[in-house]
């Protein structure tokens, strides 16, 4: 099959386009990480690679267009080989503050809940994000994004055939960051709607944060769901905390942990909690490029 | 093993050169593709991403090398998670019009037949392209072209224990550009020969091409299949049409489509054809960075 | 769940850095191969391509910290379609001269044998440097290197469930470089220690190299293998040979190779030789970018 004949045009005379920009992005992490009784070894080495290629270019009428791939990699444990992950390929089109995505999104709602603890992150917020260790966001491959000014819109879907959905709405004021969201997700054998409300405020040196779920299934089954966090920098260190609750399996999960930056995208963090009983913690460095 | 000593040490000698050149290149598309009757949903998203990295030198007596790799990823339906293809490397070096390609290289009859219609292709070429739905340009891992002035030659074969290969000739004059081929593939549990004839030629604002395929199979059955396209571009519009018949089934497609170019390499298109009976469409952008 | 709230601010803060880069390199090759009754063909193509994403940066305070991938591929024989190998990650963080490393790494006794002949290699290294046909060096996924001036520490090991680890102590004085190392390696179904020794020296446009290995199995059983190299620089063209011997097998295998250094990155190699009893070749070019 030949390349389409217009399609092919459109190349050649756009070829000489200034716009048009490729960059690679980059970062990546690596440490030790502790987790009680676990049966391969409670500590174990890790790290993460997480480059990018993303292309974008804008028309003179300004529209802004373009593609990225991620090239992602991490090691668990002693596992030496370490194969690629999916390029995760994504494709958008935004004008006017619009913007539709079609390919390896995240769904609407997927901002929605705390940070982590620890340089790559001990699992403490997924406990209350989750119903009984099941994430309930659902997938997407198409997302259209509605922004004006401190304010925006998303709306999700998984495709065609698939019957996930979300939308969220976000906005700010006063330091005050707000988001409120709604998603179906077919998982845990049946169809989960899950409303999210989301708040962080920053004050001087602090930043507070918390999030409501809650998970309703179709089959029966409900679970109030709820986090908060806190972070205090002094100069280049800061200290956070972090707090989930699962309703659905009264589980709950808490961590402490600090991060240090050494500055140039270089910095040092570590963290210590437990997640339902079992104490986890991890401590490494991370990069940015 | 350690890496060969006097490699290494070409290496070290060659570190400063200033031809060297590694640069990314980049396309991608997505839309809504239409298949009437199909299984898993007439409609569904589609997006594709085409990555390259091209490393590329010059020596001082005029000899250009280079290497490649594709990083591509393309969505069907309503998949969210897209695996990475085939990396399909491919190193050439070329002097004096002769330029010798070793890879995961299309074989010497590839640019022969038609473009297709739509923003990504609905298959129209294929049909006449095609034997019963199978190609039958074979593979090939390496391949010689030599060109002069407006002509070019090209063979290629499927390396050692595969019995692929094909011939091409191509030129051009006075607006007219044509192309002979001749290959043998072993496709259709038998080794089939096709013979390849491709014109096309342009007028002002309108271009025309077609294609004539005579595959030959070696246990019996002959077909002669051919195809036309033409297309009309009025400033930033294009509008163009293709026709093409298989005789081995006595199948044919047609359709007609339409793409507008919004300038650096962004541009909206889509197509609506007749495939052996169905109806197919897409529409969608787009883009080269 | 949401990325880990203190990188992110971390990444916000870095974002200006002038000190971080993300580069590509590359290098490929491409020839024909043969070896003495191989059952697929005697004679087969191959080409190589690895191109690799590396990041670093700099702090103020000067600590030098990096992430890369690999994206290599290779087609051996008339295999057409290639698939991309492991990204190979590797995250490193150094500072005064002690450099940690992890990820996918070679063992500290990596660098440790001699080089191989012709354009990518016919194996005449391996036969000594491995026990009937087996690599003793291990794996690692993290490795501490010290550099001082001329000499250098490293060691290496397999995270930790793997018993595998190495050391070795490199350095180099009026001309000659000179390398010592022991590792634990699980392979042949019990645990080997091997014992390394490594010299060379260059005078002039001569370079000879030499290693020898001591290998000890814990269920009995050790070897002592060893091999030389030497070569020879006039101009641009670069003559060189190789031995190595397997005691375990009482293998050994021999041969001479050229290299014709083309300038910018270029150069045409082959060679000839024995191993063990059968005759192996290979002609091609080698390029980096």
């Amino acid at each position: 099959m030949k390349k389409i004949l217009f399609a092919t045009t459109a190349l050649v005379v756009t070829a000489g386009a200034a716009a048009a920009d490729i960059t690679l992005s980059g970062s990546a992490n690596m440490g030790v990480k502790y987790q009680e009784g676990r049966a391969a070894g409670e500590t174990f080495l890790y790290n993460e690679l997480d480059f990018g290629i993303n292309a974008s270019s804008t028309t003179d009428s300004g529209i802004e267009f373009g593609a990225s791939i991620d090239l992602d990699a991490s090691m668990t444990d002693d596992t030496a080989t370490q194969d690629p992950g999916s390029f995760d390929p994504e494709v958008y089109i935004s004008s006017g503050g619009l913007t539709l995505t079609v390919g390896t999104v995240d769904p609407a709602t997927d901002p929605f809940g705390i940070g982590d603890i620890g340089f790559d992150g001990i699992g403490i917020d997924d406990v209350g994000e989750k119903i009984g260790g099941t994430g309930v966001k659902g997938n997407a491959n198409v997302i259209v994004e509605y922004t004006m000014g401190d304010y925006s819109f998303a709306a999700s879907a998984d495709g065609n055939s698939g019957d996930d959905w979300a939308i969220a709405f976000m906005g700010s004021f006063s330091g005050l960051d707000f988001g409120i969201g709604y998603n179906e997700a077919a998982v845990l054998g049946t169809t989960v709607d899950a409303t999210w409300l989301d708040l962080s405020y920053g004050f001087g040196d602090v930043t507070v944060g918390a999030f409501y779920l809650h998970a309703d299934a179709a089959g029966g089954g409900e679970a109030d769901n709820y986090g908060f966090e806190a972070a205090y920098t002094a100069g280049d260190l800061t200290v956070n905390f972090a707090y989930s609750y699962d309703d659905s399996t009264d589980a709950d999960a808490y961590g402490v942990g600090a991060s240090y930056n050494l500055g140039s995208g270089l910095a040092v963090a570590g963290g210590v909690g437990d997640v339902d009983g079992t104490t986890v913690a991890d401590f490494g460095v991370t990069m940015s490029f």
